[in-house]
C-alpha cells in the first residue's frame, strides 16, 4: 500500500479538520496548522515507543496487541499534556513501519487504539499529521500538543508543600514482571491500557506548585521536582497507595515497585498545606517538601537510614526505570 | 550515559529558554512550553529518518557523517515548514538509539550538525524537547514547530496560475545512485545537507496560490497540488532547471531525476500570471494551470504523448520517491 493512500484512509478516519474548528489543516499538507486559543501557552512533547523496549516483539503478529500499542502510544504522550496543568489538543504520528505490518488489519487495529486512547482522554485530540516510513523494527514517535492558562512545572516545589499522588503506582511494573515470567498478569490493563490523568491534570493546574508524571518511577521523577525546585522530601513509605494486588507481596518488594517502576501515568504533585484539592478522585498524601537536601524516607512516622536500615526494610534503591 | 545526563549535556547546550523569549520552558520538564505569537497560525509537521532508508548503515561510524545526519533531519522539517510560507521556532528530537552509538562524540557531532542546520536557515530555531530511547536502529523523528500569517496549502492552485521552482532538481537522487554505484558523489552535499527555502517560503507566502517541497519528487508532488486544487498542469520539461553536473547526462536520464527524484528541498508553487516574486533567488517557470485532468508534458512547445512519444524521449515514469 502507497504511503499517502495509507496515511489517508486508516488515519485520516475522524478528518480532523471537522472535529475542531480551530484545526485549519489536518493530515494532509507539508504540515498541519492551528489556531492557537488567545491566552493560552502552547506545550508540547514528543515520546518514542520501540519494538523490543517499550513492548514486546510478539506484539506485532496480534491484532488486539496493535490496539494496546496505539492506545499506549497515544495515552504516554496525553499524560505528559496532563502533568503541565494543560489540555491536549491533538497528535502527530511517525510511523516506522516493518513492511510486514503495513497492512491494513494491523493499521486498523493500532490506529482504533490511539483514537480510543484519545477519546478516553475524555477531551477531543485529534490526529493531525504525521510520517509514515518503512524500517526493519516497529517504532512510534507521538508528538502531542495541548494549551493551558496556568501551567505546572517540576520547578515550583516550596518549602512546607504537601506531596500527593494521584493513584496507587506499582502495578505497571509489577506486571511488566508477571508477563516476563508467565506470559500474562491479572494487571496487565495497568501496562497495556495506562490512562492518563488528563482531566485532574488540569483541575490540578490552579493549585499545584510542580506536577509530573510517574513515568521513569516515582524516586526519579519526584527527585526531578526536587532537583529542578531545589529542595528535598520527606517520604512516607507506609502512606504509598498500593493496588490490591501489590498488597499481596511482601512490603519491601512492595515499596521497590511503588518507588521505582516505571510506566506509571498516575501524576505526583505539591501543593501548599490545606490546598483546596478536587474531590471527584482520590489522592494520596505521600510526603511534604522539605529544605533538607535529598529525600528522608519514613515508615509509620520512623524515619530510615542508609547505616541503620528498619528491620524488616533494606534501604530501596533510588532508582528509577532507566532508558539505558 | 544517563538518559537526562545525555540530553541535558548534548542537547541543551544553547539554553533553549535564553534564545528566544517566548520560549517559557525548553527541554528539562514533561513538555515544552511556548508562548504563541498573537495573530499568527501554529503550523506543525513531523518527519522521521530511518537507519537504512534514509541513510546508510555505515554513516553512523564516521562522525562527520553523524554531523550529516542530524544536519538533514533537521533541515527536513525545517522545509516543510517553509513549504507552508511559515517561519520556523523549533525543534523536538525523538531519537532511538543503537547502544553503540549513545557516546558523547557521535551525539556531539549529530548535535553540531542539527544545530548546525538551524543555523543555517538563517532563523532563530531552538530545541525545545525530546526523548531519547535505546533501540536497535538508528530512527530520528523530529518535530517542527513554525508560526506564520499567511500560510500556504496545497490545495490553493488556480486555474491560469504559473508553475514555478526555486532551484534545480534531480540532484539529490543522482547523488545517491551515485554514491550506491562509486561511494562518492561529487553532487553529495545535495543528498548529504540539503538546504530548506526558509526564507524564500516565507517571501512567497503572500504572492504563492499553493506551495510544496519536493520530497518526494516533483511529478509526485506537483501531483498533491493538483489533486488537493481540483486542477491540472502543462509542465514544460525543457524549463525544468539542472545543474552542471545533471546538464552532463542525456536528457531522458537527467528528465527522469528532475521529475520523480526525491529527497529534493526546492519549493514548487503556483502564482497568477505576472505575480511580483522574490527577486533575490532565480525563480524557474516550468508550466502553467490548467484545467484539464492530470499533467500534460512539453519539451520546446511540443506536447508529449504517451500514445506517440517524442523521437529522443520516452514518456517518462510519472512516480516519485516512495516510501514503501
Amino acid at each position: 500500500m502507497h504511503e499517502f493512500e495509507l496515511i489517508k484512509t486508516i488515519f485520516d478516519r475522524h478528518g480532523a479538520n471537522h472535529i475542531q474548528a480551530d484545526i485549519i489543516k489536518g493530515i494532509g499538507d507539508d504540515a498541519a496548522v492551528i489556531s492557537p486559543p488567545m491566552g493560552r501557552q502552547l506545550v508540547v512533547c514528543t515520546d518514542t515507543l520501540v519494538q523490543g523496549r517499550h513492548f514486546f516483539g510478539e506484539w506485532e503478529r496480534v491484532e488486539a496487541l496493535a490496539f494496546d500499542i496505539g492506545y499506549k502510544a497515544a495515552m504516554v504522550n496525553l499524560s505528559d499534556i496532563a502533568s503541565m496543568g494543560a489540555k491536549p489538543h491533538s497528535l502527530l504520528l511517525a510511523l516506522s513501519l516493518p513492511q510486514r505490518l503495513n497492512n491494513k488489519t494491523w493499521l486498523t487495529c493500532f490506529a482504533d487504539g490511539l483514537f480510543s486512547a484519545c477519546a478516553d482522554s475524555g477531551e477531543t485530540v485529534s490526529l493531525v499529521g504525521g510520517d509514515t516510513t518503512a524500517g526493519d523494527m516497529l517504532v512510534l514517535t507521538i508528538t502531542a500538543l495541548g494549551f493551558g492558562e496556568h501551567i505546572v512545572y517540576r520547578h515550583g516545589a516550596k518549602m512546607g508543600d504537601d506531596i500527593f499522588v494521584t493513584g496507587c503506582i506499582g502495578d505497571a511494573s509489577k506486571a511488566l514482571d508477571d508477563i516476563r515470567k508467565h506470559g500474562t498478569s491479572p494487571i496487565q490493563d495497568k501496562l497495556y491500557r495506562p490512562m492518563a490523568r488528563t482531566q485532574l491534570g488540569q483541575e490540578l493546574a490552579s493549585v499545584a506548585h510542580a506536577m509530573i508524571d510517574i513515568s521513569d518511577g516515582l524516586a526519579q521523577d519526584l527527585g526531578h521536582i526536587l532537583e529542578q525546585s531545589g529542595v528535598g522530601a520527606h517520604l512516607y513509605l507506609d502512606a504509598l497507595p498500593a493496588s490490591d494486588e501489590l498488597a499481596k507481596l511482601d512490603l519491601p518488594t512492595q515499596l521497590q515497585y511503588q518507588l521505582t517502576g516505571g510506566d506509571e501515568y498516575e501524576l505526583i504533585f505539591t501543593a501548599p498545606k490545606n490546598a483546596c484539592l478536587p474531590t471527584d478522585c482520590p489522592m494520596y498524601r505521600i510526603g511534604e517538601i522539605t529544605t533538607t537536601q535529598g529525600v528522608q524516607l519514613s515508615f509509620n512516622g520512623r524515619l530510615l537510614d542508609q547505616d541503620a536500615p528498619y528491620p524488616f526494610l533494606t534501604y530501596p534503591t533510588l532508582d528509577g526505570f532507566s532508558h539505558f
